[in-house]
């Protein structure tokens, strides 16, 4: 395999700023040097003069080809993961479901065979599980050894996915015995169906109600049980895609104690509101997701509990349907109105913003979406750093690009941008997964299959 | 009728301490005066030179009769209504039961048809919801119409009383809306009951086990969880029998949001501990209710809530089952030991010990055990003071009567109690239930069917 | 002395609502009874019929006759005890001095003298430390025998009433054994000083800038400094005009911990703000005092606080000076403008209006105005509450009249009102001090010298 | 210069784990290369195999030849960085003491004489502030500029360094503007010094005396008092040696609020307790410190706030003086004693065993230990890391060589060890100081004046 040599950028990782110069061989760095102190030689040399250098993003929360309310979610692995690529990211980790009635195999044999030989960059899978029972609880051991180390419960969507007390209690207490990870999507949903019911009962139909009904203080409520079931079970928490203050507030608090709890949030609510819900006509369907978007003055706890590190990861939550014909089947019913947005193409670039706006500095920027997700769900340091020994998943990221975010130009397959029109700074230029270019110099030279499965080791923050 | 005067004694109410004499008349207190400003002449003098005057003690948690896990529990209205008078109480409200699948109509009937012409004192009635659905809602408004204003909701007991937080948050708002009061019972009961089996198949069936599964973090965080949802639904809540430090934490921090929060605790969780479910052999089974007795390290805190109104009063949960025969159908295996504890005889006397020992003053412990039980349930200042105006239920308290707590001597309908030996100071020497002596001199001479149903208003502190 | 009937009123205490007539002889207060109860006579009798029977008001927190910053509040005894009276209060406790390098009883013996023979109304005084030293520690055993039990320092003022943290130290292990209560301004002033100098050189000399140089965290930080203090001397302590929202959070933190800890604030902090500070021209100099006005957004913590007994006692702080010749004394610079709001004639009617507003209830009115601050200060049940034994300060109270504050109408002698044109609804009709008609039907019947001096008992919250 | 290759070595550093060849030429870290990647050559080569390869440790917080209290701290500037490199510390960071009534440059001048020609290893200055006041505030901004960003000011010690809160806030406002850093010793010395009196005055005169009236409420109020003056300042605090929980609370308190607020503990606290204060016989004036050590349970705080964060910084505060003749001035009077312990030498392998006892992880000790401190006093990334461009300031470590903590072994100029027979396993084997070899296989090879001054940049956690 060829060697490579990335020369005159700034190396950016978690945790350092460095002006070296990054040798690759056979798909993995194998050395960092300052610029003059090397005489290497290369089959292919990349000036990153002006550049930075950084390791491919890490997007733990994506759900490709997803069913969901009788429709599925418009991106399959291959169009999701090359979107992905062009964003700067190079690893995706996304969700199996356990059929109800059905085996966690099942499931992951059914994800399996979507991603396979299709994808772009590389990928990992973890596994929701829609049916905890003693068979279940007993392949979760299984699923572990097969690098699916990180398990979804739900508090939310009743007969569906909605696991209760009972069996989150076995599942956390299954996988603090395994090394397992237990997830929540932490919402009160039994509450919510019922404001849910008075909402439509009330005439209140339209998107901005999604936002109304699923109330921040049932994301806390939800957010604060899971914390304490964890508490009993000897076992971390990630809570997934916390939108509300208060929920950020529970998690700080268990985090102050000591718990091992861990959080991520995604782009939307950190740059997106109730004011968008509220958008004229139907526009605000475009919105709809699970935790809601809040009222923008959430958005700074936001900010703040990723700067303190109570929330340690960004994901995407990446679940796109499309305007037409999908987000449609809610027309005069929110709750029927698909929950999803897309965002995998977007995430590294509004990250970047966030440098520009004061948010966050450039180390936490790479940590929150590369080194951190890596770490959670057991990918570093092959994936999300740049040092020796890593897999070679590194992006030459031009900090002065300016682009408009928009459907347009993006390469996700769904018919709206969550961000139309908006400008931000900064995009990826080059992107290699393992040694191989994927996008050069803002062109796709990758291909389906490139990417292969990543079976993850046991979570590094718990363990 | 005949007028009482009451002279000599030291008149303690929740807010006062008075050398005044008191004159009753057709039943009611009409007016207090210093001793030497009066001319009053009066059927009946009763000096209580060197006693307390108090008012009646008001017990807002009883269970008389009550059948539990296929057996009753031992008290009758009459013998338990007897005790209470022995023990200074002259008003209970106990817990009338919807019958799973009917009406809250009928369990209320029900319950009247126990009580009546039995009751030594007067009583009232909440109501358990066993089945939130439309029906029972429309049937609060009406309840509440009838003078039962409050309404039992558990998240405990899964398959018995448990309500999903659904149907919580619906009989929740039902109550906003109608001006009556949910009352709590907050353990996580789903979770417990995976931690009961646990246990049970690693072979722990003695009564301490049941102290262990039910742990302090799931009462914590059943508090918490039905507090977010009396906030959702804009409704007052008060969480009955608090024993968990991390419980009354989570109530003190809502009612420093200014929440409208109330909660009590009760005897058994100020005095006992999990030492006395350690106790050898079966002994333990004695002290089995829910929430369980916790370590004796939580006592500081239930007294400091106590002490900063974070909790406003203090019930018994009366609920006496016979070691002999009903708690010993939990040999070998704790969950089958009935839950409950016979209590309502002790509740005056211990919280008047707990002011000889420093834990509250005079004028705390009547509010905690006769005005706040009384405002609390929309029974003040007819019951839980002594003016003016209220019923004349007067206790003539010794407060320098020592005496030993003792199945021996007791009145409750048990073969046991609780407090067996413990040495307290202080008696209540004489009791008036609307004027009319139930005890004299520590006689009783009262009679089964002088108590009245007392129809309540509207919680005081909530509306 | 004449026996005097009150009759037909609603008697509001702190603990009770009740339709009796009130027995006066003596002086004192010698029966309650229902209305048709008795049949006693009187020499004179009020119809109290639609009005309220209130204890009169006790304003433990005023400066009358006080030498500040070169100049003196302009209420004499006689002229504010006699506003007092019109506005339904009918004991003030008022601060002596101890002159710097002097003695606790040189400060209380020229007090004495400016008090006695001119009061319309009784009198107590607490003591302002201005210089701790051995010889003056050991004189506050001396003062609580004479009544003085209370005992004021400062973080504030440097040069002038600032003590060191040692010296407050000092003083509360001495109160932590005699009894006494410490009070304390609680501003860093050290740290204060520095912003004003910096203001001021930024030519920043408006009243307005009064507000902002006295920063809301360092009244927060000071609060917390003497709490601490006081934990350390095992002594209780009472913060005095509390104003910014996060000394509220301190004060509610130390309570939830059971510590002895009160607090008061003023009807300034709760109907006025920053924004009457920020009046045109020098206007704002009306509305100087310290702790200062704070942004309208801090009141609703004052009001919670006032609500879930966080804050105990409202007190007014009288301390005013006109606007012509002493607050001009600051034209040019904020700094000079003497600290200090008329209002002991305003307090009962505002805190009235604040029932009809919502924000506190008809007994917790009375608690806050008459009862809390007399238990804090050892004079309950004499002053503070309507009961056999009490002295009859009484107020007959009209709910339903309407009234407009204004400096025109006003018995203060001070030429402007902080509250100029509010209209308020409920105004004192008739007064009594110890059964002496001072007010009657809005007529000022009282005199001079009526007045007592009154030693007080130690504080009955803490002892 | 010679070049340097470690080979076969666990590099580890604050973000990472990797066995990685460390390339080292002209005393600066020029490359990091997987084994089998590279064909580098070198004069030097060394065999890190079964090591881990570490960089040097920081100690940011010692006192070489400080007087105190009448003596002077027993370790020189030679002879104490000659025992810091022993025990695997390649910088330290002093602190220059401005003479009251002197200038900053002065105290700067004074102490570059004394470091000057005599280290072993590299060091910097923080300065110590006597005297706020016009001149010693412009002369801040100077000292930035010549690499002094960090500024000592003292809550404690009236008469010798206290500044008092106007002062503090001065300073902080100053370097709130020219981006130094304000350290603050916190205690509240003025209330201290009245319980040292009153102890000494009953009698109270051995060392553990000094632990209890050093109360850990006054070390947190001071802490409180500290992080609001920044908050007002707005300027970031950084707190010197915490110890008591309580502290450590107002610390996470304010960092979840999200103020610029770091704190560092030592050692002594971690491992040491008021059980070592209580030692026979003066044994206990070897712990004497300030602030003092705690009672054990408070440890665990500690380690908790260096695991969530809420403590950034591991430093010794090493201030040693002989129990012979130095600490020997406080027989009789606790008071007398010189604070002051010493430590250089054996905080980085106590931090060690602290990983092996489950306290924190392997990149946590080097996080604590040296990454946080250089980037704290704006070092980093020339010291506290390994990477290309760095200082090679490079500890070869054996994780598992046992020795035995002892005077009788240790390198410090001082007669006793405060951990005199603890047993802890690992230990720095070779040191290089830029590139130079100081220890080689446990041979001391350096010399005095190897060490060179460095002028630091501004923390880089807070601008």
């Amino acid at each position: 395999m060829a060697r490579t040599l990335i020369t005159g950028g700034l190396v950016v990782t978690a945790s350092d700023e460095l002006h070296v110069d990054v040798l690759v061989d056979g798909g993995r760095v194998v050395a960092l040097a300052t610029h003059d102190s090397h005489g290497w030689t290369a089959d292919h040399v990349i000036d990153a003069t002006g550049r930075y250098v950084i390791p491919g993003g890490v997007d733990a929360h994506t759900h490709m080809e997803m069913p969901f309310g009788g429709t599925t979610a418009s991106d399959t692995f291959e169009t999701g993961t090359r979107a992905a690529a062009w964003g700067g990211t190079t690893t995706v980790v996304d969700f199996a479901i356990q059929p109800k009635g059905g085996s966690l195999m099942e499931g992951l044999d059914a994800w399996h065979e979507k991603a396979e030989g299709g994808c772009a960059i590389d990928y990992g899978f973890h596994m929701i599980m829609s049916d905890v029972n003693e068979s279940s609880l007993r392949e979760m051991d299984r699923l572990v050894e097969l690098g699916v180390t990180s398990f979804k419960l739900f508090t939310a969507y009743p007969g569906v996915f909605l696991s209760d007390d009972g069996q989150i209690l076995r599942a956390m207490q299954r996988a603090g015995s395994n090394g397992g990870l237990v997830m929540t999507h932490a919402e009160n949903g039994l509450a919510i169906d019922v404001l849910v019911e008075q909402a439509l009962a009330r005439g209140e139909r339209d998107p901005r109600h999604h936002g109304e009904v699923r109330r921040a203080l049932l994301e806390a409520e939800a957010t604060h049980r899971v914390i304490k079931l964890g508490q009993v079970a000897g076992a971390p928490v990630y809570v997934v895609h916390v939108s509300a203050r208060e929920a950020v507030a529970e998690v700080a608090k268990a985090r102050d104690e000591g718990l091992p709890v861990f959080a991520e949030t995604c782009p939307q609510y950190l740059f997106l509101s109730t004011d968008n819900l509220a958008e004229p006509g139907f526009e605000g369907a475009k919105y709809v997701c699970s935790t809601p978007l809040r009222p923008a003055d959430h958005q700074e706890a936001l900010w703040r509990g990723l700067r303190t590190n109570d929330l340690q990861v960004v994901s995407t939550d990446h679940c796109p349907f499309c305007f037409k014909g999908q987000k449609e089947r809610g027309l005069g019913d929110f709750s029927k109105i698909p929950n999803g947005l897309p965002g995998v193409e977007n995430r590294m670039d509004l990250l970047h913003q966030a440098v520009l706006d004061g948010h966050i500095d450039r180390r936490r920027w790479i940590d929150l979406a590369c080194a951190a997700p890596a770490r959670m769900f057991g990918l570093y340091p092959r994936k999300g750093t740049i040092a020796p020994g890593s897999d070679a998943d590194i992006v030459v990221y031009d900090p002065h690009a300016e682009q408009t975010l928009s459907a347009a130009t993006h390469h996700m397959n769904v018919d709206y941008s969550a961000y139309e029109g908006k400008r931000v700074t900064g995009r990826a230029e080059t992107v290699l997964s393992r040694g191989v270019p994927v996008i050069v110099d803002r062109a796709y030279v990758g291909h389906a299959g490139h990417g292969v499965y990543l079976p993850r080791g046991l979570c590094q923050y718990a363990n």
